[in-house]
Protein backbone atom coordinates (compact mmCIF):
# COMPACT_ATOMS: atom_id res chain seq x y z
CA UNK A 1 0.00 0.00 0.00
CA UNK A 2 1.50 3.29 -1.28
CA UNK A 3 0.65 6.40 -0.22
CA UNK A 4 0.28 9.89 -2.08
CA UNK A 5 -0.01 13.28 -0.88
CA UNK A 6 -2.07 16.21 -2.28
CA UNK A 7 -1.89 19.65 -2.02
CA UNK A 8 -4.81 20.92 -1.27
CA UNK A 9 -4.81 25.20 -0.94
CA UNK A 10 -7.72 26.94 0.62
CA UNK A 11 -8.46 30.76 0.52
CA UNK A 12 -11.11 31.47 3.16
CA UNK A 13 -11.21 30.48 7.44
CA UNK A 14 -14.03 28.36 6.68
CA UNK A 15 -14.63 26.65 3.23
CA UNK A 16 -15.14 23.30 2.06
CA UNK A 17 -13.25 22.27 -1.24
CA UNK A 18 -14.34 19.06 -3.45
CA UNK A 19 -10.91 16.58 -3.80
CA UNK A 20 -12.80 13.88 -5.17
CA UNK A 21 -11.22 14.40 -8.54
CA UNK A 22 -7.92 14.56 -6.87
CA UNK A 23 -8.63 11.19 -5.20
CA UNK A 24 -10.33 9.69 -8.13
CA UNK A 25 -6.76 10.67 -10.06
CA UNK A 26 -5.13 8.42 -7.50
CA UNK A 27 -7.38 5.47 -7.85
CA UNK A 28 -6.49 5.87 -11.40
CA UNK A 29 -2.34 5.83 -10.71
CA UNK A 30 -2.85 2.57 -8.60
CA UNK A 31 -3.50 -0.77 -10.28
CA UNK A 32 -6.50 -1.39 -7.71
CA UNK A 33 -9.63 -2.74 -8.87
CA UNK A 34 -11.19 -4.03 -6.24
CA UNK A 35 -10.69 -2.64 -2.79
CA UNK A 36 -10.59 0.12 -0.14
CA UNK A 37 -9.56 4.00 -1.02
CA UNK A 38 -8.06 5.73 2.28
CA UNK A 39 -7.86 9.53 2.52
CA UNK A 40 -5.92 11.40 5.75
CA UNK A 41 -5.14 14.66 6.48
CA UNK A 42 -2.48 15.38 8.53
CA UNK A 43 -3.95 18.56 10.13
CA UNK A 44 -5.41 19.46 13.75
CA UNK A 45 -7.81 22.75 12.76
CA UNK A 46 -9.20 20.63 9.37
CA UNK A 47 -11.70 17.36 8.55
CA UNK A 48 -12.31 15.20 5.65
CA UNK A 49 -16.14 14.82 4.86
CA UNK A 50 -18.29 13.07 2.56
CA UNK A 51 -21.49 14.96 1.34
CA UNK A 52 -23.82 16.30 -1.50
CA UNK A 53 -21.49 18.12 -4.60
CA UNK A 54 -24.36 18.72 -6.41
CA UNK A 55 -25.75 22.05 -4.84
CA UNK A 56 -23.37 24.01 -3.53
CA UNK A 57 -25.81 25.57 -0.75
CA UNK A 58 -25.64 22.45 0.87
CA UNK A 59 -21.56 22.30 1.43
CA UNK A 60 -22.68 26.34 2.25
CA UNK A 61 -25.32 25.49 4.96
CA UNK A 62 -22.76 22.32 6.57
CA UNK A 63 -20.67 24.70 6.79
CA UNK A 64 -23.06 27.37 8.64
CA UNK A 65 -24.61 24.96 10.92
CA UNK A 66 -21.18 23.56 12.07
CA UNK A 67 -20.13 27.24 13.06
CA UNK A 68 -23.75 27.71 14.88
CA UNK A 69 -22.98 24.87 16.81
CA UNK A 70 -19.50 25.93 17.60
CA UNK A 71 -18.96 29.90 17.62
CA UNK A 72 -15.72 31.39 16.91
CA UNK A 73 -15.20 33.03 20.12
CA UNK A 74 -16.45 31.20 23.38
CA UNK A 75 -14.73 29.94 26.97
CA UNK A 76 -11.80 28.81 25.29
CA UNK A 77 -8.39 28.93 26.76
CA UNK A 78 -6.04 27.73 24.04
CA UNK A 79 -4.08 30.81 23.17
CA UNK A 80 -4.00 30.54 19.58
CA UNK A 81 -7.94 31.00 19.34
CA UNK A 82 -8.62 28.63 17.12
CA UNK A 83 -10.34 26.17 19.22
CA UNK A 84 -13.68 26.53 17.21
CA UNK A 85 -11.28 24.83 14.24
CA UNK A 86 -9.60 22.01 16.39
CA UNK A 87 -13.66 21.30 17.82
CA UNK A 88 -14.89 20.93 14.21
CA UNK A 89 -11.83 18.77 13.25
CA UNK A 90 -12.72 16.46 15.67
CA UNK A 91 -16.58 16.02 14.75
CA UNK A 92 -15.61 16.04 10.94
CA UNK A 93 -12.86 13.46 11.24
CA UNK A 94 -9.00 13.39 9.96
CA UNK A 95 -9.47 10.34 7.70
CA UNK A 96 -12.46 8.72 5.41
CA UNK A 97 -12.78 5.68 3.17
CA UNK A 98 -14.43 4.92 -0.15
CA UNK A 99 -15.32 1.32 -1.20
CA UNK A 100 -13.07 0.56 -5.03
CA UNK A 101 -15.17 -1.51 -7.00
CA UNK A 102 -14.05 -2.47 -11.03
CA UNK A 103 -11.42 0.30 -10.51
CA UNK A 104 -13.81 2.77 -9.24
CA UNK A 105 -14.65 4.89 -6.27
CA UNK A 106 -18.12 3.45 -5.42
CA UNK A 107 -19.85 7.08 -3.90
CA UNK A 108 -23.38 7.04 -4.42
CA UNK A 109 -24.98 9.28 -7.02
CA UNK A 110 -24.48 12.82 -4.82
CA UNK A 111 -21.83 12.53 -2.80
CA UNK A 112 -18.01 14.01 -2.95
CA UNK A 113 -15.08 14.35 -0.65
CA UNK A 114 -14.70 17.25 1.01
CA UNK A 115 -11.44 18.87 2.44
CA UNK A 116 -13.01 20.56 5.55
CA UNK A 117 -10.81 23.70 6.23
CA UNK A 118 -11.43 25.54 9.83
CA UNK A 119 -8.55 27.63 10.27
CA UNK A 120 -7.51 28.85 6.67
CA UNK A 121 -6.60 29.83 4.07
CA UNK A 122 -3.58 27.72 4.29
CA UNK A 123 -1.75 25.04 2.28
CA UNK A 124 -2.59 21.68 2.94
CA UNK A 125 -1.64 18.32 3.03
CA UNK A 126 -4.20 15.08 2.36
CA UNK A 127 -2.77 11.38 1.86
CA UNK A 128 -4.25 8.73 -0.83
CA UNK A 129 -3.40 5.32 -0.33
CA UNK A 130 -5.43 2.63 -2.11
CA UNK A 131 -5.87 -1.29 -0.47
CA UNK A 132 -6.70 -4.56 -2.77
CA UNK A 133 -6.47 -6.33 -5.62
CA UNK B 1 -11.22 -7.51 -1.85
CA UNK B 2 -15.18 -7.91 -2.52
CA UNK B 3 -18.21 -5.97 -1.66
CA UNK B 4 -21.46 -6.41 -1.28
CA UNK B 5 -24.34 -4.37 -0.97
CA UNK B 6 -27.40 -4.88 1.49
CA UNK B 7 -30.56 -3.07 0.83
CA UNK B 8 -31.96 -1.33 4.08
CA UNK B 9 -35.39 -0.07 4.47
CA UNK B 10 -36.37 2.80 6.80
CA UNK B 11 -40.21 4.04 7.78
CA UNK B 12 -39.84 7.31 9.32
CA UNK B 13 -37.96 10.46 8.73
CA UNK B 14 -35.33 10.15 11.33
CA UNK B 15 -34.39 6.56 12.68
CA UNK B 16 -31.60 4.23 13.72
CA UNK B 17 -31.81 0.60 12.32
CA UNK B 18 -29.46 -1.90 13.81
CA UNK B 19 -27.84 -3.71 11.15
CA UNK B 20 -25.50 -5.66 13.11
CA UNK B 21 -26.75 -9.00 11.95
CA UNK B 22 -26.86 -8.15 8.77
CA UNK B 23 -23.07 -7.23 8.95
CA UNK B 24 -22.11 -10.15 10.39
CA UNK B 25 -23.91 -12.48 7.92
CA UNK B 26 -21.65 -10.65 5.09
CA UNK B 27 -18.91 -11.38 7.15
CA UNK B 28 -19.67 -14.55 7.75
CA UNK B 29 -19.65 -15.31 3.90
CA UNK B 30 -16.27 -14.59 4.11
CA UNK B 31 -13.68 -16.33 4.19
CA UNK B 32 -11.69 -13.86 6.60
CA UNK B 33 -10.44 -14.51 10.32
CA UNK B 34 -8.61 -12.08 11.12
CA UNK B 35 -8.73 -8.51 9.41
CA UNK B 36 -10.87 -5.31 9.33
CA UNK B 37 -14.91 -5.56 8.62
CA UNK B 38 -15.73 -2.44 6.69
CA UNK B 39 -19.00 -0.94 6.31
CA UNK B 40 -19.97 2.38 3.84
CA UNK B 41 -23.32 3.85 2.92
CA UNK B 42 -23.57 5.87 0.00
CA UNK B 43 -25.71 8.37 0.85
CA UNK B 44 -25.59 11.75 1.84
CA UNK B 45 -28.57 12.57 4.26
CA UNK B 46 -27.91 9.46 6.17
CA UNK B 47 -25.01 7.94 7.98
CA UNK B 48 -23.79 4.84 10.40
CA UNK B 49 -22.62 4.92 13.72
CA UNK B 50 -21.77 2.14 16.46
CA UNK B 51 -23.42 2.72 19.67
CA UNK B 52 -25.49 0.87 22.70
CA UNK B 53 -27.98 -1.50 20.91
CA UNK B 54 -29.45 -3.34 24.53
CA UNK B 55 -31.90 -0.05 25.56
CA UNK B 56 -33.45 1.37 23.02
CA UNK B 57 -33.89 4.42 24.73
CA UNK B 58 -30.10 5.20 23.71
CA UNK B 59 -30.67 5.40 20.08
CA UNK B 60 -33.86 7.51 20.83
CA UNK B 61 -31.39 10.00 23.10
CA UNK B 62 -29.25 9.93 20.55
CA UNK B 63 -31.43 10.84 17.66
CA UNK B 64 -33.29 13.42 19.52
CA UNK B 65 -29.79 14.66 20.58
CA UNK B 66 -29.08 15.54 17.50
CA UNK B 67 -32.51 16.79 16.24
CA UNK B 68 -31.59 19.42 19.14
CA UNK B 69 -28.02 20.12 18.17
CA UNK B 70 -29.57 20.74 14.52
CA UNK B 71 -32.72 21.83 14.12
CA UNK B 72 -35.35 20.84 11.15
CA UNK B 73 -36.08 24.76 10.22
CA UNK B 74 -33.00 26.80 10.38
CA UNK B 75 -31.27 29.70 8.16
CA UNK B 76 -30.68 27.14 5.56
CA UNK B 77 -30.38 27.95 1.97
CA UNK B 78 -30.48 24.45 0.17
CA UNK B 79 -34.09 24.52 -1.79
CA UNK B 80 -34.93 20.67 -0.80
CA UNK B 81 -35.07 21.65 3.09
CA UNK B 82 -33.09 18.68 4.37
CA UNK B 83 -29.91 20.92 5.02
CA UNK B 84 -30.53 19.53 8.68
CA UNK B 85 -29.94 15.85 7.67
CA UNK B 86 -26.82 16.17 5.43
CA UNK B 87 -25.53 18.38 8.64
CA UNK B 88 -26.12 15.03 10.89
CA UNK B 89 -24.68 13.45 8.11
CA UNK B 90 -21.62 14.55 8.20
CA UNK B 91 -21.28 14.59 12.03
CA UNK B 92 -22.07 10.83 12.21
CA UNK B 93 -19.84 9.91 8.93
CA UNK B 94 -20.51 7.87 5.85
CA UNK B 95 -18.54 4.24 6.92
CA UNK B 96 -17.32 2.49 9.81
CA UNK B 97 -14.70 -0.45 10.30
CA UNK B 98 -14.97 -3.27 13.30
CA UNK B 99 -11.76 -5.69 13.11
CA UNK B 100 -12.40 -9.15 12.59
CA UNK B 101 -10.89 -11.34 15.17
CA UNK B 102 -11.71 -15.39 15.05
CA UNK B 103 -13.88 -15.10 12.14
CA UNK B 104 -16.37 -12.52 13.98
CA UNK B 105 -16.67 -9.08 14.41
CA UNK B 106 -14.61 -7.69 17.29
CA UNK B 107 -17.94 -5.47 19.07
CA UNK B 108 -17.82 -4.94 22.26
CA UNK B 109 -20.25 -6.15 24.85
CA UNK B 110 -22.91 -3.26 24.41
CA UNK B 111 -22.17 -2.56 20.84
CA UNK B 112 -24.30 -2.44 17.65
CA UNK B 113 -23.89 -1.07 14.06
CA UNK B 114 -26.91 1.59 13.22
CA UNK B 115 -27.90 2.53 9.79
CA UNK B 116 -28.75 6.43 10.59
CA UNK B 117 -31.87 7.35 8.58
CA UNK B 118 -31.75 11.53 9.08
CA UNK B 119 -34.33 11.98 5.75
CA UNK B 120 -36.14 9.06 5.37
CA UNK B 121 -38.67 6.78 4.49
CA UNK B 122 -36.81 5.66 2.00
CA UNK B 123 -34.81 2.27 0.91
CA UNK B 124 -31.08 3.15 1.26
CA UNK B 125 -27.96 0.87 0.08
CA UNK B 126 -25.26 -0.43 2.45
CA UNK B 127 -21.69 -1.97 0.97
CA UNK B 128 -20.07 -4.22 3.39
CA UNK B 129 -16.35 -5.41 2.51
CA UNK B 130 -13.99 -7.42 4.23
CA UNK B 131 -10.09 -7.63 4.33
CA UNK B 132 -7.66 -10.06 5.93
CA UNK B 133 -6.90 -13.37 6.13
CA UNK C 1 -3.79 -8.48 10.09
CA UNK C 2 -3.35 -9.58 13.91
CA UNK C 3 -4.95 -6.91 16.70
CA UNK C 4 -3.93 -6.64 19.62
CA UNK C 5 -5.47 -5.19 23.05
CA UNK C 6 -4.23 -2.29 24.65
CA UNK C 7 -5.75 -1.11 28.29
CA UNK C 8 -6.93 2.48 28.97
CA UNK C 9 -7.64 3.67 32.82
CA UNK C 10 -9.48 6.49 32.83
CA UNK C 11 -9.74 8.99 36.05
CA UNK C 12 -12.41 11.34 35.49
CA UNK C 13 -16.07 11.22 34.59
CA UNK C 14 -14.48 12.88 31.10
CA UNK C 15 -11.00 13.14 29.98
CA UNK C 16 -9.02 12.94 26.96
CA UNK C 17 -5.99 10.53 27.44
CA UNK C 18 -3.13 10.88 24.62
CA UNK C 19 -2.14 7.31 23.32
CA UNK C 20 0.12 7.88 20.23
CA UNK C 21 2.69 6.18 21.81
CA UNK C 22 0.68 3.44 22.87
CA UNK C 23 -0.49 2.87 18.96
CA UNK C 24 2.97 3.74 18.30
CA UNK C 25 4.63 0.97 20.53
CA UNK C 26 1.69 -1.98 18.56
CA UNK C 27 3.11 -0.51 14.99
CA UNK C 28 6.75 -1.40 15.81
CA UNK C 29 6.06 -4.34 17.41
CA UNK C 30 4.76 -5.14 13.49
CA UNK C 31 6.87 -5.98 10.43
CA UNK C 32 4.10 -3.29 8.19
CA UNK C 33 6.76 -0.82 6.28
CA UNK C 34 3.76 0.87 4.21
CA UNK C 35 0.14 0.38 4.91
CA UNK C 36 -2.34 1.80 7.58
CA UNK C 37 -2.78 1.44 11.59
CA UNK C 38 -6.49 0.98 12.54
CA UNK C 39 -7.83 1.86 15.84
CA UNK C 40 -10.62 0.64 17.71
CA UNK C 41 -12.22 0.50 20.98
CA UNK C 42 -15.16 -1.40 22.40
CA UNK C 43 -17.06 1.08 24.13
CA UNK C 44 -20.25 3.43 23.84
CA UNK C 45 -19.72 6.46 26.24
CA UNK C 46 -16.06 6.48 24.61
CA UNK C 47 -14.75 7.59 21.76
CA UNK C 48 -11.29 8.07 19.75
CA UNK C 49 -10.37 11.29 17.98
CA UNK C 50 -7.55 13.06 16.30
CA UNK C 51 -6.38 16.66 17.68
CA UNK C 52 -3.94 18.88 18.59
CA UNK C 53 -0.98 17.42 21.53
CA UNK C 54 1.26 20.03 21.88
CA UNK C 55 -0.80 22.36 23.77
CA UNK C 56 -3.23 20.61 26.27
CA UNK C 57 -5.62 23.29 26.64
CA UNK C 58 -6.65 22.35 22.95
CA UNK C 59 -7.75 19.66 24.52
CA UNK C 60 -9.74 20.95 27.18
CA UNK C 61 -11.35 23.30 24.95
CA UNK C 62 -12.82 20.18 23.23
CA UNK C 63 -13.89 18.59 25.96
CA UNK C 64 -16.17 21.77 27.10
CA UNK C 65 -17.09 22.71 23.22
CA UNK C 66 -18.67 19.10 23.69
CA UNK C 67 -20.17 19.10 27.03
CA UNK C 68 -21.86 22.32 25.85
CA UNK C 69 -23.07 20.68 23.12
CA UNK C 70 -24.34 17.83 24.82
CA UNK C 71 -25.31 18.99 28.63
CA UNK C 72 -24.86 16.11 31.11
CA UNK C 73 -28.91 16.75 32.24
CA UNK C 74 -31.07 16.77 29.50
CA UNK C 75 -34.57 15.56 28.17
CA UNK C 76 -32.86 12.03 28.09
CA UNK C 77 -34.93 8.90 28.87
CA UNK C 78 -32.04 6.24 29.12
CA UNK C 79 -32.34 5.43 32.98
CA UNK C 80 -28.49 5.20 33.20
CA UNK C 81 -28.43 9.00 33.30
CA UNK C 82 -25.51 8.87 30.62
CA UNK C 83 -27.51 9.94 27.86
CA UNK C 84 -24.97 12.58 26.78
CA UNK C 85 -22.04 10.17 26.55
CA UNK C 86 -23.33 8.07 24.15
CA UNK C 87 -24.09 11.17 21.78
CA UNK C 88 -20.38 12.61 22.27
CA UNK C 89 -19.27 8.55 21.23
CA UNK C 90 -20.95 8.54 18.20
CA UNK C 91 -20.03 12.52 17.81
CA UNK C 92 -16.18 11.34 18.24
CA UNK C 93 -16.78 7.62 16.65
CA UNK C 94 -15.51 4.44 17.76
CA UNK C 95 -12.51 4.28 15.31
CA UNK C 96 -9.62 5.86 13.04
CA UNK C 97 -6.50 4.89 10.96
CA UNK C 98 -3.79 6.53 10.23
CA UNK C 99 -1.14 5.78 7.23
CA UNK C 100 1.64 4.10 7.85
CA UNK C 101 4.72 5.21 5.77
CA UNK C 102 8.58 3.77 5.89
CA UNK C 103 6.97 2.14 9.58
CA UNK C 104 5.56 5.36 11.09
CA UNK C 105 2.80 6.30 11.77
CA UNK C 106 2.39 9.24 9.25
CA UNK C 107 0.67 12.24 11.63
CA UNK C 108 0.74 15.54 11.21
CA UNK C 109 3.35 17.89 13.26
CA UNK C 110 0.27 19.03 15.71
CA UNK C 111 -1.75 15.60 15.41
CA UNK C 112 -1.79 12.78 18.87
CA UNK C 113 -4.41 10.09 18.78
CA UNK C 114 -6.74 10.80 21.56
CA UNK C 115 -9.08 8.05 24.23
CA UNK C 116 -12.10 10.03 24.63
CA UNK C 117 -13.57 9.17 27.70
CA UNK C 118 -17.18 10.95 28.28
CA UNK C 119 -18.43 8.58 31.28
CA UNK C 120 -15.36 7.63 33.45
CA UNK C 121 -13.49 6.57 35.49
CA UNK C 122 -13.10 3.27 33.84
CA UNK C 123 -10.72 0.52 32.23
CA UNK C 124 -11.29 0.53 28.72
CA UNK C 125 -9.99 -1.40 25.90
CA UNK C 126 -8.64 -0.08 22.66
CA UNK C 127 -7.36 -2.55 19.87
CA UNK C 128 -4.96 -2.04 17.43
CA UNK C 129 -4.43 -3.60 13.78
CA UNK C 130 -1.49 -2.52 11.32
CA UNK C 131 -2.28 -3.61 7.66
CA UNK C 132 0.12 -3.53 4.76
CA UNK C 133 3.67 -5.04 3.58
Amino acid sequence: MKWTKIEVKTSSRTQFIDITGLVSDELAKSAVKNGACHVYMTHTTAGLTINENADPDVARDILAGLAHLVPEKGNYRHAEGNSDAHIKASLMGSSLMVPVIDGRLALGTWQGIYFCEFDGPRVRNVLVGVSGE
